[in-house]
């Protein structure tokens, strides 16, 4: 039972930014409502109150997640150059609000290796993925039309792009290697031959 | 306390084998030796015997992938084209032997999100990784040598393709998306543009 319709959106947030904090701080497994409680100024039964099971908190967590994405990494205004770079830039190294905790992106991964063991994970991790993939994508298009960029498939591109970040993130956290930063060579070389062929 | 360098091979084998089939069937979280023991013809104190603790009988599974990596990942004949085309389809799809069950990449990615926190998996996985890169980029670098590809940075083109498999994998067990298949029609776009630029 879903009951995060009913939540004052006051709640929530602060529900949610403590999820962020706890999810940081202990990483999934660990997560209880018990630890949230205490990164919040709610007590542990409002929090309990308002979504029922830890499952049903996670899925609205990963809902919050998207709204954060939209509103910090894909940048306004620049054109479309400027934007592809700032929102890869973004994904890789942290938003303009300052550094994602390397913890937190290690939250992620765990909570991303429960989603094949549970549909409603799975389901709000395919819708995020969706929403941040065609964001990039309408950069990509934007340029095309504007004529900055060379006529590629914008979804394959982006496909491409998100690919590269996620397998970074992966790298970063479980090797000891630098991963984020040959990511983002990577990509200059991509964006180069393939979206400006050397203009 | 490591013992595995005194473990007799066949024994070591029996015991890689049934790891591999208990990851599989039960994740990384629930793995216990004992489930190990039952996929083996050893018993649970054979194995504690030799190994003393999950932990080390892991790190001695993920060496043990390395070497399934250089046997049944990496294609020994064909020309550049064809060698670096198997070796990103067999990463993708499954090996020579045939598919490699989605659970096994679900344990894998498991194992991953332990890493942050356990420097000897973190110490294996790196040398995996880099094990992985070298065999990639010399694929590439045997061909850009025989002039069948294009004089592009080896080790960055490496870390793109490596990027968007794990990128792909992640995705394919977390969400609803077709993402390996995607995977493949982006890299097939990279080596065109790339390492071909439209020979």
């Amino acid at each position: 039972m879903t009951r995060d319709n009913d939540i004052p959106p006051e709640v929530q947030k602060d529900i949610m930014k403590a999820t962020f904090r706890a999810i940081t701080r202990y990483g999934y497994a660990d997560l209880t409502m018990e630890k949230i409680a205490e990164e919040s100024n709610k007590c542990k039964s409002t929090i309990h109150y308002h979504y029922g099971t830890k499952e049903n908190l996670m899925v609205d967590f990963i809902k919050y997640l998207q709204k954060g994405f939209k509103r910090n990494i894909v940048p306004d205004t620049g054109d479309p150059l400027e934007r592809l770079n700032g929102v890869i830039d973004r994904m890789l190294f942290g938003t303009k609000n300052g550094k994602i905790p390397e913890r937190f992106h290690t939250a992620l991964l765990e909570l991303r290796s429960q989603a094949p063991y549970n549909e409603k994970y799975r389901r709000q991790i395919t819708e995020n993925d969706e929403l941040i993939h065609g964001k990039v994508k309408g950069i990509i298009e934007d340029g095309i039309e504007k004529g900055v960029f060379e006529k590629e498939d914008p979804g394959t591109i982006a496909t491409i792009i998100l690919s590269a970040v996620d397998g970074a993130r992966a790298r970063q956290i479980s090797t000891e290697r630098k991963a984020v930063e040959k990511a983002r060579n990577s990509l200059d070389d991509i964006i180069d031959e393939m979206l400006l062929k050397g203009r």
